[in-house]
């Protein structure tokens, strides 16, 4: 049976890459690599380096493919959400279909596959297909909430407190649910939109890269700071992927 | 300056390991490897197994040091905690002391050193008092959480929808406050004590290990299964570490 591994590599520091992931990809006979479509020229560039620095098996090859656009028009999220996901699994069941039988093929995710990422369930769907028989396996990888608090020397979570991790989308419509909560995915700047002057923001874009950039303080005092890095980081790279923990309270507080 | 890296070495796979995290112990002029006190044998072989896979440094010595056990009789849990980081933070500052100026040393974290895990809290301690000037960074590292998710090849997160990280105390004191719930640091299977028989769980213990058991299912069902599978793995082993996800509602539905 074919197999397929699907491997975190971290958020673009290619040392973040596990001795676990450099074993996948040299076991398998070919890496898929998604090299149009992604619109983040950087982080293509950034596989790139992944697998010419790690890959020593020369009997593995890099197979490129397109990925499909996101259509959002006359559409719910998640209605967009899975139509991309059912086109994707098309392409995938097409990759899979060039292995040899027996063989085994590598999918990169950024950060890891658990969080806010859809590989796994985009391979779940080929196998729903029945048109080619194989089984996977998922090989963790850093995730930028890692990255977000080692850049910012943090712990996520005050003593025997929880964390949550949500979205821009839901944090302006419900605000801080949490005394750590992590936004991703936002693209509207939601911290802007909640009255939590006194909240500590650390926010974080291009966590890993030489593009690196954090700041943190109270949120009242460093949010326009932020919305101008933030601008002006887009500006120049032409697309940028970015993260925050907002944190409330003290440490050490009693449960 | 000395300096010290704190670095996350995931979950007892050696293999979990990144290209920055092996990087930066061979930086170091010494590591530094708590060996008595901790309770837990199998994780202390571990350590030493990474140290020896890994550096490759002949000026890297390995430094043994003993970790103060944590009082809580007559205090508060934060109490306790505190006094035992203080403890720590003077064991610390010892060890510092003992490396050769402007030398590194290196502290291996279980997992990720931002998540339930006080390295950060204690080496800021261990600054602030002022008996030796050093600076620091941290190396993230893969989280049981994401050991949890890759073993059971699952997403952590519904499309679109939040993920709360807590522990057995909250989850027993306040049952489900999320969709999906990570909960760590549970000694009393806390999923017993809620009412929510449809969620499904997703468990695993020694995760990464050879040891490694996962068990999943409808809470209803496997409770039984997961309760039994514990008690049995940790008579056998001495110890026992794990962490589940609960998860209710479906993917992809409408935000």
């Amino acid at each position: 049976m074919r197999h397929i591994h699907i491997i975190g590599i971290g958020t673009g520091n290619p040392e973040h890459v596990t001795i676990q992931a450099i074993n996948a990809m040299n076991a398998a006979d070919a890496v898929f690599l998604p090299t149009k479509g992604e619109g983040k020229e950087g982080l293509v560039s950034v596989r790139r380096e992944i697998c010419e620095r790690y890959i020593s098996n020369p009997r593995c090859s890099i197979i490129d493919y397109e990925v499909p656009k996101r259509q959002t028009e006359g559409r719910s999220y998640v209605q967009g959400v899975a139509e991309w996901h059912a086109s994707l699994a098309d392409s995938y069941v097409e990759l899979i279909l060039s292995l040899p039988p027996n063989g085994a093929g590598a999918f990169l995710v950024w950060g890891d596959p658990s969080l806010y990422d859809s590989t796994i369930r985009i391979i779940e769907r080929a196998r729903e297909r029945m048109v080619i028989e194989f089984d996977y396996s998922v090989v963790p990888g850093i995730t930028s909430v890692q990255a977000l608090t080692a850049s910012h020397r943090i712990p996520l979570n005050h003593v025997g407190k929880p964390v949550e991790i949500t979205t821009g989308r839901r944090l302006s419509e419900l605000g801080l649910q949490s005394e750590s909560t992590v936004v991703m995915l936002d693209g509207d700047q939601s911290f802007r939109k909640i009255d939590e002057p006194d909240a500590e923001i650390f926010w974080g874009a291009y966590l890993g890269t030489e593009d690196e950039i954090i700041v943190s303080g109270r949120l009242g005092d460093v949010a326009e700071e932020i919305l101008k890095a933030r601008a002006e980081a887009r500006q120049r790279h032409g697309w940028i992927m970015d993260i925050y923990l907002l944190r409330k309270g003290r440490d050490l507080e009693e449960l």
